[in-house]
């Protein structure tokens, strides 16, 4: 009896303190806009890092000196090698029923279409579904995928949206159609194309693939429901670029009493080209870089804190998969990973890749946030794409969940830039993620494996 | 006395019969929405109709056909002659202390850059006044117009900023500035630069002048705010297309009593090339329009209502003064002239160039719009720019207010497009439209003459 007290003592005398570090790093985090001028320094004056291109290894040079001056130890970069994919010039427009230029963008990893461009008549679908019932109807034609993503809080406006970018070319060409357009996966109308990754099929012919925007959509979407057949000229000089070499960019804090476990908190370091990559990833770049500059400032917890700048997340999930290549003897010692990749909207609680006693652990970490901040729990399969690779070697994976309602009006577009950014609200996501890592780094229990592998 | 009480009755009489009409056109314009059909028709069928352009030629050819199909009587085109002006390609890019795309767009009239670009530091201003203050520091830079336009329901913030857009260039340039770059004239922030009219003095070299986006110039500012020069690279193939002949497009409904009397109600057919011009000024087309043909289905005023659709408004007023000129002599029978050039938002009531007679007047004519839409009324100095050379010779004018609160986020850019025109709320502005068209063709009396010339 006396035993099982003092081990049902032992955490709570723990937790005992941590209220105390946790309401410094709150109070802390709430009290400045320092995240916010790290998203300005890594978009303003980086700018685009799409991996394999000029901008990418300035951002590696950025966050190695990032990391660095936050004080962070052992930092270094770890090789990734990916295949390089380069956009070229991209052009489409209507040249029947009228002229009518269109404002298309190269899906990240499509083929380019012959150095004259591709001209055909279009055919709408609003499903993939839709698609295959059409049958030979779809031959010789350009495929329109018209589904209009629904604007929501959280991911799954996006999740619903983003097969047909994923599979429509595929699917298109098993039925022999010559090019595939998507109106942009995507909310808002700002005549903003949204790029974003495709893939193909090695047994399969590839098509090019091109975003156009909710204004194209609708244009094309009217012609046909008025009965007018669309011809489209699409030209893509999107094309590979051969093997590049770039890097994740590492770094540590060593925990106080248990340094060989570790906590990796996450955050892709590139961007797709058109924007600035300010809400996707620079935010998260700048949450993770903060929370280790809190740490170093109020201190540092047990165990310790590892904070890893993904490479190509976008167009592949390359260092994703080099970072678990490479660590996977570490796994069992990583107690959890929580990645940074949701924009910079204001925190709404936690998600969490595990079951009820997952998520009784991190109420217990939340506690401090709340009243000020949200606390909601939410017990999801997957949390964060970069961490899909740990998740499927057993490490517990979380993310902080962030209202996402604007989010998808400039991701993956040219206007995802710094002015996107609300600095409070990005600082209150700072606070949320900051309390939750230090206490799953200091705590003395750990969280239990994820009860499932992800989808992926 | 009996003599005067008839005097004081006629017109009694004859307004106690308007109700009628104005109440049938009202029913109808809110009963459906055509006016809307016939935006999309111009906008999506014909798109951009840039003055000079085969796609302004194509409005033409669609605003006769679209004159002709609502019954209107001797339709015709009459000949306006101006120099054209052509786009070219563009592209801007920060080139120091980083490399990063910027999104440019000539200013109408604009000279290009030498074909390899223009490359140079950047110095911002935020007026004129600013401008003139730096004196020798101008002198082989890239001046950068820094102002940001306030988001109000009318015309105010447009008119703030629109002068350094016009003036802009020939201010720099007598500085010794090699180009000039403005914050788009616009509100909101959607990647989207803004075009629009500038102006050059013969006495001053002519410097290319582009519009960059709210995103764009918020990147420079910052930068320059941090204390980094920043350099740009602009590159504008915007050039002189020599001389074009295009057309004013006009249609009559003849007046059952009085047909040598008449009034005007005109939009403009050109706009920019950027969108397909649904905003500005698809929107006046289609009031215009609807308007005569409510007037065709409810029966006809006394005197003639003329339909003018102007050319190349947009870029020099090419078709405003060949209007005047060539229909000088009929000044003095224009009892009014309305133009409908502010959009597709809902009607807020009617500007007035003219004191409070006039007021008084349309005070009765807007009766039957009440309550169910807003009749507040404002004496103005002007009342749409088409109608400057008339408003000049003498004619009343007037134009129906509308909300523009959101009107110049989409103004001069890709983005005015069908999508931005709301169905219910430009049928309300056909209602308020054609019950004060109807009132000032069937009144007995007439509006004085405006009060003072306009400013131009």
């Amino acid at each position: 009896m006396r035993l099982a007290l003092l081990l049902f003592l032992a955490p709570a005398v723990a937790l005992a303190e941590a209220p105390t570090v946790a309401r410094r790093l709150i109070d802390a985090a709430l009290a400045d806009h320092h995240a916010f001028a790290t998203v300005a320094s890594l978009s303003d004056h980086v700018g685009q890092r799409l991996a394999g291109s000029p901008g990418a290894e300035a951002g590696v040079a950025w966050a190695l000196a990032a990391m660095r001056s936050t004080g962070l130890e052992n930092v270094h970069a770890e090789p990734v090698t990916f295949e390089r994919w380069v956009r070229g010039a991209e052009s489409a427009a209507i040249v029947a029923p009228s002229q009518i230029p269109l404002h298309p963008t190269a899906l990240g990893g499509s083929v380019g279409t012959p150095h004259a461009g591709t001209t055909a008549e279009v055919v709408e679908v609003d499903s993939l579904a839709a698609l295959r019932a059409l049958g030979d109807r779809v031959k010789g034609k350009i495929v329109f995928f018209d589904h209009e993503m629904a604007r929501t809080r959280d991911f799954t406006g996006y999740a619903d949206a983003v097969p047909l970018r994923g599979h429509g070319a595929v699917e298109a060409a098993r039925l022999g159609a010559v090019a595939a357009i998507i109106r942009s996966v995507g909310t808002g109308a700002y005549q903003l194309p949204h790029t974003g990754n495709t893939h193909y099929d090695p047994a399969v012919a590839k098509i090019p693939f091109a975003a156009i925007t909710t204004e194209d959509a609708g244009l094309i979407h009217r012609l046909l429901s008025s009965g007018t057949p669309v011809r489209i000229h699409l030209q893509l000089g999107c094309h590979p670029g051969g093997t590049a070499r770039s890097a994740n960019v590492v770094g540590e804090l060593r925990g106080t009493a248990k340094p060989d476990e570790l906590v990796l908190i996450g955050a892709h370091l590139d961007s797709w080209d058109l924007g600035t990559g300010a809400i996707d990833d620079a935010a998260g770049v700048s949450i993770v870089l903060e929370t280790a500059r809190l740490f170093k400032r109020f201190g540092l917890p047990r165990r310790t804190v590892r904070v890893v700048l993904f490479m190509n997340e976008e167009n592949g999930l390359s260092g994703a998969h080099a970072y678990a290549a490479e660590h996977a003897g570490e796994d069992p010692d990583v107690v959890a990973a929580l990645e940074a990749d949701s924009g910079a909207g204001a925190p709404t609680g936690f998600d969490i890749a595990g079951g009820a006693p997952s998520l009784a652990m991190v109420r217990e970490l939340v506690a401090p946030l709340a009243p000020r901040l949200p606390t909601a729990l939410r017990a999801t399969d997957e949390a964060g794409a970069d961490l899909l690779p740990l998740q499927a070697a057993g490490v517990p994976v979380l993310a902080v969940a962030q209202d996402m309602s604007g989010y998808f009006d400039w991701h993956h577009t040219a206007a995802d830039t710094v002015d996107k950014v609300n600095p409070t609200e990005l600082a209150e996501v700072v606070a949320a993620f900051a309390t939750v890592t230090w206490g799953l780094a200091d705590a003395p229990g750990r969280l239990p494996p994820p009860v499932k592998p992800p989808h992926w």
